[in-house]
């Protein structure tokens, strides 16, 4: 037994604390017999890349499947610069803070900007760089190679089409590659009011859409949108560690999250579904709880500063994860819709 | 779709050319919506090191779950060497050959010895280590600090307990480490007269449980018998991109595996399973056939000298690997078995 | 011909811009035709060991001599730290900023805090250590294994015998390691009123006296003042390509520079004399020229605001370097006395 | 006092047990008062770098010094190679061996062919590259980027020009880089009949000059003589480490090492000066005490077989470093001359 939840308890502590959407579960039982090729020649793999290469609308997008966030991170950023470069990003960003210094382990510099609101602001990004430029000792300091964005970002929020133009003109202004970590971005997807899938291939020169939190068992899917991947990306990944044997296992997943069953594919679903209970969430805490948002965050993390009186109560019925205190008698905490949160358990909260 | 095969393709290139057995992909179903902790202290992997911990009779073993195979060797031996050593190994291992380096990426010296039919010869080791130990360089040169094997091996054969005993003895003598490969160890202990799971466990300072060429998706269980693996392996595994947020999914899988379905847990039955279908193949091509073993492999892995005018007839009903060539007109050639695998395939094989 | 200066031309660009002392060049050539061992165990570093562990009051300190500081910085940090550790320091650190991630190459995260004119506050330690260690997720971060400061400082600013001790304890609180990079330690020593070459071996686990910016041609004195360096350093230290064949090279200097004279080692006597010259150059420039400090530096390394309108008259007698720009008007300017400048050199920039 | 040797103990251990030529040492001391730029951009430097153009007929050549063999080996190895990429090797080649692991530090695979008197057999090279190129499973194995050797080899011997063109030709074929690692480069030059420094320059894409075991106190000179080194080679270099702050000292060494003194470059009349002492050696060893060499080595470093009885006699009055055993009553020993060895020593041991 799994645990001695109460039968009402609504999970919220994250989008990767229950198996896989139903129907990723159902394509892995269809295709369970049937024999494939293996080490990312499998004609699952292959048929979710032909998939996703529409839903980006780019036609030669090269695409490698992985099985965890942090292994992508690692492995395209350290494959994708040159030994002596370091990437850019925000202090809050995952590969700065949560992933047990991967990126340095493959011995690359992460540059940490200013955050706001878990973005990177172009303007600090173009001073950085011009400064560095100016700078006579540029030679003995780590060359930047790479602007890291996350999207949404680790606090929920988005990025617009507008601030991607810009950061990724900045990029070309100055030659370094821009790369978006989507380990959420069915969410941010589907939150955004004017980035797209076909836009977001337009502005990065390597992003990964993420599987793991957006409905899938494991995996990621990175894409080159303009099929210009390193020589030799299956020997890099395999030293990465990240080459799987059994391919399919990520592929035939993609195949599922990708498959429009109704008038969207599934990804695009996910995420819509996940980011309206987000916004019902928000309105039952502000309108009714009266809480007030920690963050605007628009996508399916919602962060609140809830009265600490109210903490243990909320713990009877509800999991979620303590961010950080506000004041003395105040705390922030973070609520998670996904594919796997229901209208039922809203319900739920609103009744309490 | 697939393939093009014709219905009565019989497919023995691989071990993980299909999904995962069906009690596997079952147990994946009905835990789905339980909703579970992440990276690794979820209640399926938790019950799931009870289980493995049972089969090994190490009450006290400590035991990672890990996605895929070159993974888990790069992130275990880098882990366990000290950064100025080196792992010694047969020069046929799978390190040494087909992980694009993967050791060596992380800083270490794969140091090859002979191999014997894919084993190392215990008497090459003692002979390395006593030359190392006596040359007035040595601290110029790469510290031995693990001796590396494969169970059963690349070629299919197996150590056998006395061998085991010597290498561990040998390995305590010079104060090295002896981890071993288990990518297909359901196999291995299938066909071993005398080695057992709690053998293995006694021997070994650490050894990994092959998940996905035994009926699993994906996913590799490491066991540290005696619960003395290094401080922080949370950190260092998530450090080698190794630490799957949604842990589950091979906790779920383990689950599994170890779970005794009829007289023994499936994993064994697994194994027990693709033996005798290998041997079966065996008498057949043997005794029917005429082919002569290129090795004389116990395990799930057949190597065959085919007569090079028989491969284009072969190959009409039978997927497997050509291996090397033998002479002018034989070829040496490869036949894997795996839980995939029917006694209507052979049937099939013996009909042709 | 080296350059076209015009005679009178004083140069303060930096500590490394001539030969040797002396002194040190003089032992050179005396020992020149003395044959003797090599990769450390030559008699000339053994003795020069012994003279160190005198001038530090410690008897079984452990001393190993490299080629240069960024050599010394990146084995140092990365023979002591466990391979998931980092190195907290100062944002404008040595480290941090001038070695071409020379660290992050190793594998290791720089954790940068804020400086305060150069240096690291302990309180700015203090709290980053607590919020480490009160935070859930900390196992999912850089685990912090070493504190690296520099003395003097990349600015010339000293730490007082209060604020090591302060690091010190803070240090042995959270079972970090105090490092502290000495590349300019002779100017450091004699110009701090309360740190001497005991105490400072009292202070840290282990620190380099830095032998190319004083007085030698090339090499750095690594100290473990307490004997317990990592085991196989021989072996860490040529895995990194610092092991010098000719280990005398170096030995011999740091014999020179640690032999005593007349009164004090040479080491102390070069250090006593720059920072003299350095306080007879502050008085010229603040109550002659009426420049105001940039920095309060009590160190070999001088920082000045200079008028832009002075710029380029001083240039014609003077070399030194652009710092910064201050404001529009203004400029911050390093000029660095060394064993090679002279009081003539200071009498000349009285006259113009 | 550096020994107890009585007065008339010959040294032949190695190159590298006394100082530094008199003429570079006095170089030193004629330059040392001159300021100079640092990092490289000294004006010694840039002459040394002049007149080694000269010598190597090649006026656009890229040369950069470093301090070590072992990190000027693991520095341009690591810069050259792609990631994923090895080195071929003889299994004799100081990387392979005696390097503690210094390559692999790097991430790189050192792959090592059979040694054939130290010399690497293009035989060899082509098969291997063959068998690679024809594999399968290539890209799941290390790919080969270059072809190391060593000149003179580790046992003294010389590739001779046809053996060059031929391994050149079969690197260009394959598009691997030939790298010639040239420690006692001075000794193969003068001993080799066909092969000189320009032609060196032609067949190898990057060489060193060794300095430390040629006259020089420290100091390596890498060639790229198509000057087509990797882009920011000076930060890749600080990055290693290897990077000299105060570059003079190796400047102003090779300045005196590739001045002409009489009718040749000093570096020359060294290696030649060091082989006739060595011929001569040989000529008393052999005719004189019949002693069977053991490798026929035409370069400074001689290899003997010794009858046991002799070893305890010979070492009263030279210094010299056992090898190996030969049989129960022979081992093999090497003599090695260099610029320090005098016609008088010679003139001993024919007394002796």
């Amino acid at each position: 037994m799994q645990s001695q939840d109460k039968e009402t308890m609504i999970h919220l502590e994250s989008d990767y604390n229950n198996g896989a959407h139903e129907a990723v579960l159902r394509h892995l039982m269809e295709t369970n017999s049937e024999p494939s090729q293996s080490y990312g020649d499998d004609a699952f793999s292959e048929h979710a890349r032909m998939l996703i290469r529409g839903a980006c609308h780019t036609h030669n997008a090269q695409i490698w499947f992985l099985a965890g966030g942090t292994q992508t991170n690692a492995t395209i950023i350290d494959c994708l610069l040159q030994p002596y470069e370091g990437v850019l990003c925000a202090d809050t960003a995952h590969i700065n803070v949560h992933e047990s210094g991967a990126v340095e382990f493959t011995g690359h510099k992460v540059i940490a900007l200013p955050s706001h609101e878990g973005k990177l602001d172009v303007a600090d990004v173009k001073a950085w760089l011009k400064a560095y430029y100016a700078d006579d000792t540029a030679e003995h300091m780590v060359r930047p190679g790479m602007v890291y964005i996350t999207f949404p970002t680790e606090l929920g929020t988005l990025y617009t089409k507008v601030e991607l133009e810009e950061l990724r003109d900045t990029c070309k202004q100055y030659d370094l590659l821009l790369y978006v970590d989507g380990a959420r971005l069915a969410y941010g997807l589907a939150a955004s009011k004017d980035v797209t899938l076909p836009l977001l291939a337009q502005m990065a020169d390597v992003f990964y859409i993420g599987g793991t939190k957006c409905g899938a068992l494991c995996g990621e899917a990175v894409v080159f949108p303009r099929g210009d991947a390193p020589a030799h990306m299956l020997s890099r990944i395999k030293q990465h560690g990240a080459l799987l044997a059994k391919s399919r296992v990520v592929g035939v997943q993609f195949e599922a999250l990708f498959t429009t069953y109704g008038t969207e594919p599934l990804y695009m679903e996910i995420g819509r579904n996940a980011v309206a209970l987000a916004m019902r969430l928000r309105r039952i805490f502000v309108e009714k709880k009266g809480y007030r948002p920690y963050i605007d965050s628009p996508t399916n993390q919602q962060f609140y500063v809830i009265p600490n009186e109210d903490l243990e109560c909320l713990r009877q019925s509800i999991g979620f994860e303590v961010w950080c205190p506000v004041d003395e008698h105040h705390t922030a905490c973070r609520f998670v819709t996904s594919w796997a949160t229901t209208e039922k358990d809203l319900d739920e909260i609103l009744k309490d």
